[in-house]
């Protein structure tokens, strides 16, 4: 490549989030002599460093023809400064696209295919473009159990592996898709306090209102490093942080901004999501929470059963021991669905608050239980009543503070300015709630971006209503947001079904 | 949503290509009460416009927090000026984004669907990360016939579709994959010589190194509005113009930009995308050269039958006469690969020149032959011989002028500053060819954005070739990028197969 193609960087201060972007003059010389055009990808060389770029083109002067800008995260990819050389060619072909391509026509990808994919995904090779079309091509059961495991071992290789100075690193995880389903903020106290390691990171919301780092983070701080991270385990025995924050599986991290833009979230890719993250944080034994229900992510017990064993077996493939259990999904866990609501309700648990919603209550205990009996002091079958001695003594309330207070601080969770609340327009028992329109309200109401939104889900399967009896409360930071969820709901779905008395 | 969400627009003048962004300061108002971060769709509403964008946002003093900015394309959208108030707001969630999923879960879509995914694609509601979900669900035969009449009928409804003064309208087209098969240029002046209306609408390259828009354009301006394109039509009976120009098919012209991105063509998409060309550009009867060999688009004569199959029957529910014929895919058609090398070609057929590679014009006279033969005034059989009697005579190549004149002026194509020869190592006879790495090479020297780069392929299967003796000449207007293609070549694919002679 020619050595002259070089301009200087000016800071424009412009953030797209995780895409690189490279702004230049469409005058300039470099653009004329090599036919670049807006859109066409770019390979930047920064000292020792080199990523690829979108290019989007100036055409005025807001810098000058032998200057460059570049978005925030293309700036902080090659550590560069105001004023650095950069320099510019044309990209290598590559050969990750090929792979791409024979998945989007159905054919099954070799190892190093998928090393080159995922590679290639985590050094901002493949564009967004790209790594959304072989999302699309991996979904609806593409993938088999090869590649997931393949899939899954590349997600780990290309991140950080943490260790930990004992045999027995313990987890728990929902494979997600039931709102409010928060129980690993309880399940982290009980299980330390008892003196297992569980070094926990967790996401945020894929497509969810709230993911577990999104509820914990309107408690404590969660975006720790991985230094301070150790100081915490080391200290506590456990944390619950965002796993993003200690990049342990940067490819999932990037797979996962695309997927929520797509508010897609398919097996393989869970799977492959699921235990590289884990694995990667140093888990030798992990419980995975999978709920089953009608308007749950995993409908059928059928199908929790294929997750099951590919969790179980990839798990076993890559040396941990991972138990999967099925728990009821047809409604959500707790009342508060959002990160501040839910947030309110863990703490209720926490403190053994009588209010506290005890379908939340009894299913941390049973998972917390089952992690307990990973322990070689824990009889099978004794683990609940051990996490609920645990927990009603106090114990698990008090360890919750400490390793809070080892994160940064305890945070009291906010609370919306607007609410609207839906009362029910007959009377009788409830039968039957659609998760994913309640997901869809709260997420309109704004989470889990804001904080304090959500909805407040008042009427468990089996409460008897009377008329005009509020069923949820909406829970809002603007009035627009509020004003979204209210007028969907007006739409006239069927939320909640009640059936009356004759 | 609240009425105080109004920003001033500043003009910076960044160019996305076709993607609407709006920066905004990420402390303005707005960004902070509605929680808005980098990545975020936001809906711009500007007097009585409206679109979708996504947000970068700004973090020096570009902007101040009353001001926003937009990419030329959405200023184009929304026809703004420099300090015009817009007004912002959160979107509505995105019904067809639900159809894109239940498509990459491998589900049939009705008509509204498809109605809704490509309405959006076109007004900009979906994102390139959207859209190319969309199409890598689409491709790998996952749209059945009936998904794909109503992907072409709803492609036709969003542009613009023109009617001619003539019953019968003819038309021809290559689905493409064989590099050089420029026969459409000569096709057209044969035909309008005679008297048939052929209004060509071509594209430029998809994934080849050259589409007859791109050829045609270092020869005659192609980059023509609706107005002129009909003048030119109404007085030389044809035109050959850029089809993205004249937007009969908008939808079209943003799925093949990701497409290109992917380097994508799949069977489904390209039904669509030609048949709502063609019907849009107001074609009566369309002949359809497919191309077959194992290195070309289409690999088998069964697969070849397939697509004839889908092209002739969907056009028939549409209305239209389709004859798709199978033609020698087993080489490149002509010597040049690449806009300006394919140009010289058909200059040469076009006038008579005795040095005019010989198969591109077999295989255009066949073509116009065929098309001849929709003429009520020509016999099944006589095409062939009256197509040969229009070219030899000179008639095709004055009206081959007189339609460039039309057309805004007639250039000579240019010529690439670099050259490299590759040459023969063994003795013996040409036995096959890889059209994918001689697109490829072309591609890598630059072609289709430098006109003058690309492949001219010297050696035939059937050559006998001795030691030494030119294959072919990759031809590059910059260093750099003949430099890419030697590379790749220096990799050591075969790319022109050698029977040594014993």
């Amino acid at each position: 490549m020619a050595n002259n193609h070089m301009l200087h960087l000016k800071k424009l201060g412009i953030n797209t989030y995780k895409e690189a972007v490279i702004y230049m003059r469409e005058d300039c010389h470099i653009c004329r002599s090599e036919g670049f055009e807006a859109q066409a990808r770019i390979q930047i060389a920064h000292k020792n460093q080199s990523v690829l770029a979108t290019l989007n083109t100036i055409e005025t002067d807001l810098l000058k023809p032998n200057e460059a800008s570049l978005s925030k995260y293309a700036w902080d990819l090659l550590n560069a400064k105001e004023g650095d050389e950069i320099q510019i060619s044309h990209p290598k072909p590559l050969i990750s696209l090929d792979y791409i391509r024979a998945k989007i026509y159905g054919h099954e990808l070799n190892e190093n295919e998928i090393d080159a994919i995922v590679k290639d995904v985590v050094d901002g090779s493949l564009s967004d473009i790209h790594i959304s079309a072989f999302l699309a091509a991996s979904s609806g059961n593409r993938l088999n159990k090869k590649e997931i495991l393949r899939l899954t071992q590349s997600m780990i290789d290309v991140g950080t592996r943490l260790a930990w100075p004992s045999k027995l690193v313990v987890d728990k995880h929902c494979v997600g898709g039931l709102p409010g389903n928060r129980t690993s903020i309880i399940v982290v106290p009980i299980v330390t306090a008892f003196g297992l390691i569980m070094p926990k990171t967790s996401s945020r919301a894929i497509t969810s209102p709230a993911g577990t780092a999104d509820t914990m983070e309107v408690i404590a701080p969660v975006d720790l490093d991985l230094a301070t991270m150790r100081k915490v385990v080391e200290r506590e025995n456990g944390c619950i942080i965002w796993g993003g924050s200690v990049a342990l599986s940067p490819a999932d991290d990037i797979l996962i901004r695309i997927e929520r833009a797509l508010d897609l979230d398919s097996e393989g890719q869970l799977v492959a999501s699921i235990l590289s993250k884990k694995i990667a944080a140093g888990s030798s034994h992990i419980v995975l929470d999978i709920p089953v229900g009608p308007t749950a992510k995993v409908r059928t017990l059928e199908a929790a059963k294929i997750l099951q064993d590919y969790l179980e077996i990839i798990g076993k493939e890559l040396g941990v021991e991972v138990r999967g259990i099925f728990t009821d999904g047809s409604q959500p866990v707790g009342r508060g669905i959002g990160p501040a609501l839910e947030a309110k309700d863990v703490l209720a648990v926490l403190q053994g608050d009588k209010h506290a919603p005890q379908d939340l209550r009894e299913r941390a205990l049973t998972l917390a239980g089952l992690v307990l009996e990973f322990s070689p002091k824990v009889k099978t079958g004794a683990g609940k009543q051990l996490a609920q001695d645990i927990l009603d003594s106090g114990q698990a309330w008090k360890k919750f503070q400490a390793i809070c207070s080892a994160q940064g601080g305890i945070f009291e969770p906010p609370s919306a300015q607007h609410t609207y609340i839906v009362r029910s327009i007959s009377q009788g028992k409830i039968e039957a709630v659609d998760n994913r329109y309640l997901t869809r309200i709260a997420k309109l109401a704004g989470a889990p971006k804001s904080k304090a939104a959500g909805v407040e889900f008042l009427t468990p399967i089996g409460t008897e209503v009377i008329s005009e009896q509020p069923l949820f409360v909406i829970h809002s930071e603007t009035k627009g947001e509020l004003e979204y969820a209210v007028n969907f709901l007006e739409q006239g779905h069927q939320f909640i079904q009640i059936k009356e008395h004759e």
